[in-house]
């Protein structure tokens, strides 16, 4: 690996990194304190007349198509297009593709559109823009598709092929993440059950994985590996800290804490992530 | 009572039912919050291109009028005839009827296209749709129009009124809640006065109430009255755990804790209410 | 000083005014929940079909411009141009202004078309508005421009300038405030460094300034101090709880409680401020 996670996150901390979201107004407020909380320095603008200069100042362009309208996916193309002229990277999060017709085309609009640096999603959404087979039970994954220790080849295999097909890095996020860019891949087993039961943490965790590709560029691979690895670390500090008659709300702000106190040294000791060549 | 309220909350917990949401984006966070704390699941579009298809995966529709937009309104009666055509449950939350007359012939208009199964508001926003004689202040109830137990017997006359005039159920939301199918009505006296010091309860309730109605589609009166039994009692254990210098960003929080905590069982329990026939 | 600052408090508590925001929707919440802790009773519209009604039904206007949109800018226009037949107070929050070419015009052309009572940025926007000259780092101010002990003077002769050529009050933000109608000035050193680490500290202080401005309509120099006091003290004290393992999305949350439980006597006791003539 050429880049250690620890300096990956080391780099958004020293770099202080401007993020551009195109983000929906659900968890758009979270997204923001994340960017925050691990170093970077978020603005939000789904306008198409402000979007051009909004890239243009930032490091790093993260689309989510949660609550897309038409305005916004004008803005997402605007955008895109800028981003790949100042070889910004892009994430993309495909928030409820197979749910809906105007998510799974504009998602593969997007990335047919621009250099996606990487697409983080959940299992379903992948799997729906890749085969027009995943079963996205609205916004969240189906379980029929999950990740699990059995189906992992498998599941990797299908995440490199992704990879490859379009010409991409891609984050699966699940109860196991799987990171890869077609050809190595990564499987992430921290982070904890109770993160499924919170609003937004698949699009806190795009937020602070652009954050990481603003100030890692030329390393997308690993910048996802470590925003994967933290996510999940952030979730496993947060739950410890729980206690009786707490539920997924404080929960949900524990996690952002977590992201605020987590040091490289951390990062590093406490990742527990599988490689495959 | 054909429902047991614990039973209404049980089939929540059991059915995982998706809630599609046309909302505000100031309380949209806590609305997918609370609908995942009680046992469902959120989604969150009012793109007129996207509500077809996710009214059509979903189990349930809840309109809140709170930012409406041109937009959006197109979107509500997109989604609304689609959730008739399937025969899903819709609750309207006509936020701020009343104060201005978008909101007022915005939720009107609502009302009379589509089959509304419970319209939930405060005591003025629904005496604003009827007579067009409330006095809301703003989002807020005015003191003027608020139930008390001296004018309980008038206000449920009231409701059963108005729920007969426009063949639904109607939630009326305050110090004394008032749930009614206009034969039927339930006096819900749980709840704390500081639930009025956060922005968005009502909002919550609404969402909380369209997963109840998601689960329970058959017994709207029911899931009506178990919601808000729920939001109540959710405030008394959220208020009961606050601590000197703790205020009301805290308190909205513990209150999705505790829907997050709260058992059929406990919901039974604490639940304290009265029935009108 | 013709206002004490604690009888600016009394009075919003006293008035529970509605305050109108035209705002982002990444801050939105925290913006209608600090403003309900202080006292006020916020509405959030920005449908140009919509605002007229609800700003004649509000004592204020609070313009933030963080997500603006073609839209949303009509709605400003319609808003401001209302509340300026009704004297009611405005107030601009130029997020982002020297960003983007949208933002910095949008907020020349909100300036010159209404009656701004309190413009509040942080000084990178302020500076843009003035003078083309500042270099806002996305929606943070750049470490370049900000005011110190060293600099003070010539940035409150700068402050001044502004007041004067804008016809309107000023309060720029930032680790010391200077708030100034163009002959008194004030310096608040009120608040702690961890206020820049959170998204929206200053979204919440013009939701609170805009509260102060809707009670002492005739004092917007001292309304503008007392809540940007306000704000400050706010931050000590919930600085003052963070525990070990606390991050930025706890703290933002205690800044709200802090607000909610701040008496006018507690705000006259802590404030920090020297004023200059």
């Amino acid at each position: 690996m050429n880049l250690k996670i620890s300096d990956a996150l080391s780099n958004v901390k020293r770099l202080n990194p401007i993020v551009h979201n195109i983000t929906n107004y659900v968890t758009a407020h979270d997204v923001a304190n994340i960017i925050i909380a691990t170093g970077g320095s978020p603005i939000m603008t789904d306008e198409p007349e402000d979007v051009y200069d909004i890239t243009t100042i930032s490091n790093a362009l993260n689309i989510n198509i949660g609550t897309l309208n038409a305005s916004s996916i004008k803005a997402m193309l605007i955008a895109g297009k800028r981003a790949d002229e100042l070889s910004h990277p892009i994430l993309l999060d495909p928030v409820g593709a197979g749910a809906s017709r105007l998510r799974t085309e504009t998602a593969k609009r997007l990335l047919s559109e621009m250099k996606i640096a990487v697409v983080r999603g959940n299992i379903s959404e992948i799997m729906a823009l890749y085969s027009g087979c995943g079963h996205t039970k609205g916004v969240d994954a189906n379980l029929k598709d999950a990740v699990t220790r059995q189906n992992l080849p498998s599941k990797i295999a299908f995440a490199k092929d992704f990879a490859k097909a379009f010409n991409t890095n891609v984050a699966i996020s699940g109860p196991i993440d799987i990171v890869t860019d077609g050809a190595t891949a990564f499987a992430v087993s921290n982070g904890v059950e109770m993160m499924g039961k919170i609003t937004g943490s698949g699009c806190q965790l795009s937020g602070l994985m652009t954050a990481f590709l603003a100030a890692n560029p030329l390393s997308p691979l690993e910048a996802a590996l470590a925003s994967t690895v933290m996510m999940g670390v952030a979730g496993e500090k947060a739950f410890a800290t729980l206690e009786k008659d707490e539920g997924n709300a404080t929960f949900s702000n524990r996690i952002i804490d977590a992201v605020f106190n987590i040091s490289p040294e951390t990062l590093l000791r406490d990742a527990k992530y599988e490689t495959f060549k």
